[in-house]
């Protein structure tokens, strides 16, 4: 496993199932568990803590509303987390994006774009982070960056 | 002690000591300390497990910007816990309010206004909810009602 | 009784029936009534200053807009005031927040989150207020609150 | 009186005394009041109620934050009610405006601007619901009105 | 006719209706227009300035968006002018509302909430407004809030 | 071809086509093109720096989200630029309206508004830009003007 | 003149002064005047429609809060008008940019950011849409242009 | 060099030094530059295409109000890039926050919070990165961490 993908719950996963397939498209190895701040803190804080040591490079955590989970998760690594702010129901993620980007000095969270484009961002954002080490993945994230360009230089016209 | 008043900062004091302020009106006992979620996660833990055993009854944290403080210590205990978002640079206290309010179903904030009125109310709330089986701490809150209508009452002179 | 649940319309019974589940789970009687600041400020008036006697211990006050509601029930009883900020069509339930949370120091309202989970969690934060000096409620709610751990720990795949 | 000018705290008068400025300027006689609905609600219920006998035509509320004050007086008497906006710390008065706009059917609340120019404002609005009646009012405010335009006429060169 | 209701689109028609409605419950006789402040703003300047002639008392006006009738109506007009924000797609009548709301010292706008209640609410303020010289028109009024009053009390429970 | 229209994705032209069903009304050749900042900045270079030799006048920027595409076409020609904010999912625009209007000095974009209305307006300013020196241009945009205008005056009844 | 400089305020000088600035230096001859929509709504229209006759060929308008005059400006002409957003007290603008970028269908204004920056960029446009034309001017544009560029790379350290 | 530190304008060094000198506590070496998205789009995509060749491995870019340079700084490279919002003049980085996080699907910015505390964790996170691979920096990131929670531990009475 490179990446952990945690979540506060199962409602999540339409949105961070994003950040799954962008990891499968370049070959990076991941796991993905529900892990919430507020109702499961101590797993919280075991599952980030042991982290490292099963091998993860990366922890990409979502949550909506008073998000909480990537804060707390990279209050109990030194490892770089990816936090994903879920669209929530009132404030359409309003909420969700605050309470993720606004950290403190001293503990880091790099935060993406609320909702499915966040989500499969963390997956790209994790491995080109792996990819400064890895050479093979990087070369997927670059044939993927190429391709999507090659979609738009092939077919330009936007009322086809 | 009756309520525990906790904050994610040093900095966070000039506003929190309303809450004290507002408990010593009342004879309510409380202690301060100050418990980082971020760079202090197994103190919070520690703290919010422990305080029910220590006779705490109410726990009051504020925080700022990305306010993860009041919804872990409630993700640890089971006592009444009041947040306070403290007004942060940028953005003024509205992702703290944000942060602090916006709770999932299933672990609760009472959350208080931006600032040193929440502060201070958060003190009240607290003496209140205590008041609730305590007639005389109710009969401080009631006495200090009813002087702060009498300050109107007795001078409704906005020019003097 | 030990809570009354007031609201400013029957067209926040949808969210407000949140609150009361959540008190029927912890075993909390409860009474509901529709209660408008704006239509029937005399009815809050003697609804909220009878309440104590009546031997109310927690209200709980939701309303959407400019709500008023949980503000003017503090204003009136000296028992601790729990607002929900009810989704509002236009702006989603900001204007409600903002109503109810930015109260001026000397009278407090413990504010939840906007909608249904602000709803129940108000249920949930008058139960452990409750809870701070009757041992069976706070049984319930600690049972409630393992039950949901419980439900994450043993359930952890988010795919599934 | 014609008009009764109220406003939560005395802090509020150097916004409100706007609105009685511009009165002056239109000769309408006026009321000024500390009138708070969180702390004296029962004062705040007998004021509105007791406006129409006293004479008063319409009244003139500000407040801040969730400034409640200008919706219940709208909620205890069928005179019309204009709202100010104070500025609050925080927030800059986006919680006031929100507050008070925001009413529901079937209470109103003429709203003006947050602030300095929502007091002025309000007095010059007062003066043209009275001058619907009242010529000699009217023509005050028509005379006012064709001066500002005729000061802006005259001197149209910005950097004089 | 005693009231003008203008909106600048016919789009803006299923809002406004509500005004129209409240009148009529009323027997408050008004007339109804389309004046686009952007598309017809010499209409515009002749219907403000010739409807004091006409016997208007209060004109309403509403509009979406950038919604700049309602203050241009009371650039041409002395009468008191009421605006209503129409619920804007985009930005659900934030923009609407600041834009009718914020108006400068010197020209007034009573502004009232977005979407239907706001515009129900400018027909009722318009006819507490003619109420203070119509002892009809206000015990209409005052019978239609006895009667909303009595509406919750004769029916106080939220689930039925 | 006079106007340059790009777009970030096929999925902005159905906000896009308004723009270019505005110039096909007053009869302005233009050309459309999706060209993505961020997934074609080498297109969008050399897009932008040779629009002015083939005769473009005026270049047609939409885009959402983080809107890049206005101010980087305005980064590489001296070509007038307008920018049109495309509805984004979960901020309705905001993000898109911000990212385009609030550049820098010393590099424009003319904003505006979010969604079809700006689309179509954005073909509006460039055939009025163009109509400062084409007679023809101009008298179709006066034409066009004369008819809205008509439209209004000539069925002036909200609810028919 | 080429281009017409107005404003709803004195006050507002020393924001539009950097239109002002941005002209002088491309060498377009402009007019500077205090229009206001509110207190002037006469001169305005005669102001906007006379304009073109008049020579000018890009109308920049400023102001603040509700501001009315660059979208009433472009209700009169059929030239190509520009809004600058200055920079208002309680809101900081946001009232200005949304009640000046939010137009509907049929009447365009093309948008600069809030304050300083934004009148400087409304300049800078102006010129550019005369540059379409004007070969001195776009080449001045052009020499503006590179000399920033070069300000920048003759000096990049950040911390000199 | 492993780290590329880049701002928009010198006037964003007193915000981004703070990533500056996080990077020297961890012994990472780093440059600075002043690159401009609107004013030397050229140098910037010559910078972020070089960077990798260079040993670069984290680009950080810190911009405010339309800040598009950490997201084109992503479209040039596939290199991890983290943006960091400048705290702007009118809307306080609000705008700089949404410009930059906001990324569409594809291109990938981790951003951090608004101003100082966002650049000091921007140069956290990059040593976080590549402490993935470098255990010398992960040392000195988790004694950096290790210190900042022993200070609180040790001293954590907030009123001293």
């Amino acid at each position: 496993m490179k990446v952990g993908i945690i979540m506060g719950s199962k409602s999540d996963w339409p949105t961070m199932q994003h950040a799954a397939e962008m990891l499968d498209l370049f070959g990076v190895p991941y796991e993905t568990k529900v892990v919430s701040a507020h109702r499961t803190p101590h797993l919280l804080a075991e599952y980030a803590e042991s982290a490292k040591a099963r091998g993860i490079k990366v922890i990409i955590a979502g949550a909506g509303g008073a998000a909480h989970l990537p804060g707390m998760t990279a209050a109990y690594t030194s490892l770089p987390v990816l936090g994903v702010p879920v669209q929530s129901k009132a404030l359409s993620g309003q909420d969700s994006l605050l309470s993720i980007v606004q950290m403190p000095k001293g503990i880091a969270v790099g935060t993406l774009a609320i909702g499915n484009a966040g989500a499969a961002n963390s997956g790209l954002l994790a491995a080109q982070i792996i990819g400064t080490h890895d050479e093979t993945v990087m070369a997927a994230v670059e044939k993927f960056r190429a391709e999507q360009t090659e979609t738009i230089l092939s077919n330009p016209n936007p009322a086809e």
